[in-house]
């Protein structure tokens, strides 16, 4: 029974993420390209930025995760570590489209064969001694904050409709 | 040790919500009266009907969990049933960040007393024969859904800055 209740828990959590994938996926495939290139708000950021952005953190999993390098390490740059507007040219919506499916698939590949223990493991970004007195700081509560950060900008991206 | 990771799985939930609510109250304290009167871009929800929205939705955790009735159930015509900028008067700022801390106070007292079989147990909105096949659809799970919800809302709210 207990051993169920993980198990659910970790699926209520993974559904939470899949929706939240679902969501983007519906939403820029809505938008076109047009509606993408625009700011969400006068003066903010672009939606074609944002779908960088958010292509750029779910590829940061792998390596965070153990689970070999990110598949396009050179959008951290571009989309996390720089504003929107910095000069760097962004590649085509087709072409982020194809990448955050590529990551995605490869993800639920992982995610599909994790365990309960592998879940509540410690990531690659919190050392083994804070671990120990910090036992929430594990790969699926990494799920958890980036499906909540996923909805902070889906709900950005939803004002471009 | 199955028992502790139930236990911490609902602890990272629970984390999850307590951030969002925290980084509502941060923002609606950061923003005065004449921002959150504003719409969130240009012909969008205002930041106040956005704020009364969220704290309909909280409120209308109560009776969904079996906790008892709504502290404000006139606010679910207002906000959730009614759009924005339909007619409705809206409740000073003031007045609707003291409802939103009302209802996390009590909020926060059922879900510190709250057990893993209380949370992984059906809310009223599904009936018990699908709960049956869909053990998923739990009061745990639409806390992760609010969360969710939440900050979808926030992302937008930071739009008022």
């Amino acid at each position: 029974m207990e051993t169920n209740n993980s198990a659910l828990l970790i699926r209520m959590i993974r559904m939470s993420w899949d929706a939240q994938n679902n969501e983007l996926n519906k939403l820029i495939n809505t938008l076109n390209d047009d509606q993408l290139a625009k700011e969400i708000a006068p003066g903010k950021n672009t939606g074609v930025y944002l779908l960088g952005h958010l292509i750029a953190v779910s590829d940061a999993l792998f390596p965070l995760f153990g689970w070999g390098e990110m598949l396009y390490p050179e959008m951290q740059d571009v989309f996390i570590e720089s504003p929107d507007k910095s000069g760097h040219s962004f590649p085509p919506v087709a072409e982020l489209k194809l990448r955050l499916n590529t990551i995605n698939t490869k993800l639920n590949s992982h995610f599909d064969t994790t365990t309960i223990e592998e879940w509540l493991s410690r990531h690659m970004a919190v050392k083994p001694e804070d671990f120990a007195t910090q036992p929430h700081r594990n790969k699926l509560n990494v799920v958890i904050s980036r499906t909540v950060h996923m909805a902070n900008h889906i709900g950005q991206m939803l004002l471009l409709k």
